[in-house]
């Protein structure tokens, strides 16, 4: 059982809620019993003091950091699911006689979709549900009077990821909750990001919306207060009680990749856990990846075996062995490996050893 | 300093987020180092596995032990704050050509009839705007045509709380979030009841709605998912992932106040509270409470003192006891006490010695 060597008891390939650095639990834990040394723990202190607004303001500057955000985008900590966002946004951005593109890349998208058509039109440009959204769709149009083009960035349950930002003048408007600060890439050239924050950035409830400013006080509808970002965005995401405590951890989780180098440092872990899983899954004929080879999700890594007792032996192979989370989306089926920011390579190496072995056990 | 002879360093009288049960504290930072000895964080584990539904089925199935809660109502735990309810409430519940009836009681009441004017009609039936919400108005009428009649049963900034429940046959809708299971109370009657859970029943980042089922699918407007009551009752407030962290500390906090024996024991506790604090502010000439006599909150309460500078002093002395938390909402200046569920009738002790002490004093 060569996982033995490992320091690590438990590997969590969680799809979200995930695993998130070790340090990050152990700082959260600490404040829930006292922060800072106050004698207060951090469920209890109130989110209108100096105590709180260092931490909101930790986490605004370090995504700001982070992405290297330029001065016309602010961020945002707001309630709620990515799929609150997929009805504010176009609350916010899409006026009734408008039409929104969106590209119909995964189940994700396809919710964003519906949501969209509440308040506006829609144009889907394409989609790659013909093939069970196994690859990201290519050479489509975005008609250039469009209020924004959406898309997600990384498919979470479908395993295929965009590998570059689309050329295009009209603003963009990306669903990144699981790929989000994985990968180094141009924040500026977005007119809105989302993300539930529990898969790379933190525990779930609540969401980072970064917005470039411009995009705001389009649309002629009212909207509640609660959901108009510029009513946020005048609060410093302090307009009513925050989700105090997903914050916090939201700003550990910040501090942490800053820490380890931001986000070029974290890609190339993420290149190595990723490129690791994909080789032994091409190497080995009893696991077949079934994403599109130049869509692959560094994120999420998705493969099915075609013998199903097969597939049930190496669950219960890889549940014998400490792994959770490896079971598929119930709408792919076989297997889905997540590889978000948090996960250690070890994982991915105990991971790919099981795997080389069983194969061996049964070639 | 007789503070010292207490077991507390700190009297944290916050108005909300404010203090929860030791236990409760305990549980959580456990829980987010190893939940339940799995080896995996609380805030790690999926919101679709057996570990997390029993979180959800308990402070469910808790909540409608405490509130004896008939099979009509359903009991959800939603993403977003009191506020978010503010508009989440008419756009489920009120159609345009229709009217609501609302109270103006205090701040946030004021903040509710703001949203609703989105949705449809609104009457606001009383208000006691005239003397700076210091009373709870009486003797009004409710329309008996209205979609449902909307109070606060406890003003939180204010200090002003409703002792009885109106008699009408018009739906009630009630904001309970700062006085939710801190006095037996007849829950059935109550067509919606929301609570942000920061004060009596967890951590910010989750409101618990009670709905009664009959209350929903009246509205002609088309819902966001994510804003739709009945999509949530679905899916047992698994809708999207849930503010999972949020809602296992609603849960630990609702089993603490179960073991206690529930809403009575807790009342009675709140009474002894309440009362002694009460009793002090009225034999000493030198606080002043704001609120008339009748309408005085048992889980805030409000007073001034006619001398800024001597304020200004008891404030430096409550510091240097330990206490915080006391000072007044700015719209009210002043001191603010809040004696929620979880605060130990300890800490109203220490308070009371102090001001006891401060009178002879001053006097
Ligand atoms: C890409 C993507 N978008 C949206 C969502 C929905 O997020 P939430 O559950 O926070 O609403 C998910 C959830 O996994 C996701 O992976
Ligand atoms: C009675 C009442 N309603 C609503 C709110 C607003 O709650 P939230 O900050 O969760 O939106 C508060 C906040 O203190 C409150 O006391
Ligand atoms: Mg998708
Ligand atoms: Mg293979
Ligand atoms: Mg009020
Ligand atoms: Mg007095």
């Amino acid at each position: 059982m060569p996982f033995l060597n490992y320091s690590i008891v438990v590997h969590n390939f969680n799809a979200g809620p995930s695993i998130l650095p070790k340090e990050v639990f152990e700082q959260a834990s600490q404040a829930i019993l006292d922060y800072n040394g106050t004698g207060l723990s951090i469920l209890e202190i109130g989110h209108r003091t100096p105590l709180f607004q260092e931490v909101v303001d930790e986490a605004i500057s370090t995504t700001k950091e982070l992405m290297k955000l330029d001065s016309d985008h602010e961020v945002l900590f707001l309630h709620g699911g990515a799929s609150t966002q997929f009805f504010q946004i176009p609350m916010n951005l899409l006026n009734e006689q408008e039409t929104a593109a969106y590209l119909d890349g995964g189940v994700w998208g396809k919710k964003a979709i519906k949501e969209a058509k509440l308040y506006g039109k829609v144009e889907v440009v394409a989609s790659s549900k013909d093939k069970n959204y196994t690859y990201i769709p290519k050479g489509y149009a975005i008609p250039a009077d469009a209020a924004y083009f959406h898309y997600t960035t990384n498919n979470t349950i479908e395993g295929t990821q965009m590998h570059a930002i689309p050329e295009t003048n009209v603003p963009l408007v990306a669903d990144m909750s699981s790929d989000i600060l994985s990968t180094v890439m141009d924040f500026n050239r977005f007119g809105l990001i989302y993300a539930g924050a529990q898969k790379n950035i933190g525990a779930a409830g609540v969401n980072m919306v970064v917005v470039r400013k411009d995009m705001l006080g389009r649309v002629t509808r009212p909207l509640p207060t609660m959901m108009d970002y510029r009513e946020h965005i005048a609060a410093g995401s302090l307009l009513n009680t925050p989700p105090v405590f997903a914050i916090y951890v939201c700003m550990l989780t910040l501090r942490w990749l800053k820490q380890l180098g931001g986000v070029a440092a974290i890609e190339a872990i993420n290149n190595r856990k990723a490129g690791l899983l994909y080789d032994t899954l091409d190497k080995l004929p009893i696991f077949r990846p079934t994403v599109a080879k130049e869509d692959r999700s560094k994120m999420n890594v998705v493969f099915v075996m075609d013998d199903e007792a097969l597939e049930k032996e190496f669950l219960a192979e890889c549940k014998a062995n400490g792994m959770v989370g490896v079971k598929g989306h119930r709408s792919v089926g076989g297997f889905r490996i997540s590889l978000y920011n948090a996960l250690p390579l070890e994982s991915v190496r105990v991971l790919t050893e099981l795997m080389n072995e069983f194969a061996l056990k049964k070639a």
